[in-house]
């Protein structure tokens, strides 16, 4: 079966940890917004009716189902495709730690964000700035700690046990998007979190993961996304 | 099995949603950081340690399980109390919509702390109010426009069709919250989700419902919690 992912095509943001699994997993699949009228059969798809439409992308064709939030579509993929452990326990401790991630995601986006969506950034750089700064000061440590911990609890295997799951895999791309956005900053902060650069690097080692950032299908880092690099922001 | 709910104890905040899921099922449940010694159970099973040290409350506990993340517990609650449906596809839409509705929790916190959690409201006043702006004019909208219309698609049953599942009991905590927080906004708002202000009351008339907000069991509304009122904020 051939997947069908809809997000937008010019960004990596929440659709990237969909795309790193798929990757990953070596499944086929069509990133469907990025070719010709994607765009309009992605917002077809969301159009309110009957079925089940998706709130935001991304979101998942597979077969006859679709669907949406990233941790979801995580949860349905990882079962499939040897990303995640099958039994009910383990699969929900993935779950959460990759709902928690979400979290952080979020937190990542309100730093150039914290009046809402619908401004720019540039309307509201001042309180981006104060964000920022506690995003650093006390949710960084917080959020990133906690996965160094679990790492470090795991003797330097996987966040969770000694197989890859897809909460690796996003953890991967919460380092890259971190040293995107904030170089100086992630640069002082790395040395706490030797556990996750680790893992970072054995992620992009591998030979999917490696081919696909190697690839075009892998978009760069910029600042329509969810990491953003502004200067002010990152001291 | 007695389940041991961890929340704080003096705010409905995200751990209400498994409250009114707990009480709707009828399930034996202690809440345990009310009672005695129980906030500092509460930071000791979050310790970083061996096993599953959930990242932040709510979590509950299941027999040995530790579970945490609000949607991830009622994914596990749903499909053992008639709280959702048990095949796969339908199990996968209702928790999509869980989080969805996780992710309008965290904007409706972030009208009064724009500037990130680590302030007082009292210190990020101004940014509260453009936030709060946005909030109603443009999310409030899209966010609770798509529940409405799925309600709507259903004929005026359950969001997700002619069963109740948690994600009804979570969008009467939400009709009800925004009601609290924002009395004048929500008065000129209401009349366009009808379907979700019937749904509110119909869940609101049901039994275990009726008699859990009835109870000292539901905190009352307050300013520590998610749903703030700050006459600032309700224009």
């Amino acid at each position: 079966m051939r997947y069908q992912l809809y997000y937008w095509p010019t960004i990596q943001g929440r659709g990237e940890y969909i795309r790193l699994a798929l990757e990953e997993a070596g499944a086929a699949y069509t990133d469907v917004a990025r070719s010709g009228n994607g765009i309009s059969a992605m917002m077809r798809m969301m159009a309110p009716a009957k079925g089940t439409p998706p709130f935001a992308p991304p979101f998942l064709k597979a077969g006859q189902l679709v669907i949406g939030q990233t941790a979801n579509i995580l949860l349905y993929l990882g079962a499939r495709h040897g990303l995640a452990p099958k039994a009910e326990a383990a699969k929900l401790w993935v779950h959460q730690l990759q709902l928690t991630i979400t979290d952080f995601v979020t937190e990542v986006h309100d730093t150039h964000h914290p009046l809402g969506p619908s401004l720019y950034y540039e309307e509201q750089k001042a309180p981006a700035k104060k964000r920022t700064q506690d995003f650093w000061k006390s949710r960084v440590p917080k959020y990133l700690g906690y996965f160094e911990d679990l790492s470090a609890a795991n003797g330097g295997g996987y966040v969770t046990g000694r197989r890859m799951t897809y909460v690796d895999l996003s953890l991967f791309q919460i380092v890259e998007g971190l040293r995107y956005a904030f170089p100086k900053r992630m640069k002082g902060f790395e040395r706490k979190i030797p556990g996750l650069v680790d893992l970072h690097d054995r992620i992009a080692a591998r030979p999917n993961i490696n081919a696909y950032l190697a690839s075009h299908r892998r978009i760069p880092f910029n600042e329509d996304g969810i990491f953003r690099h502004y200067k002010a922001l990152d001291l």
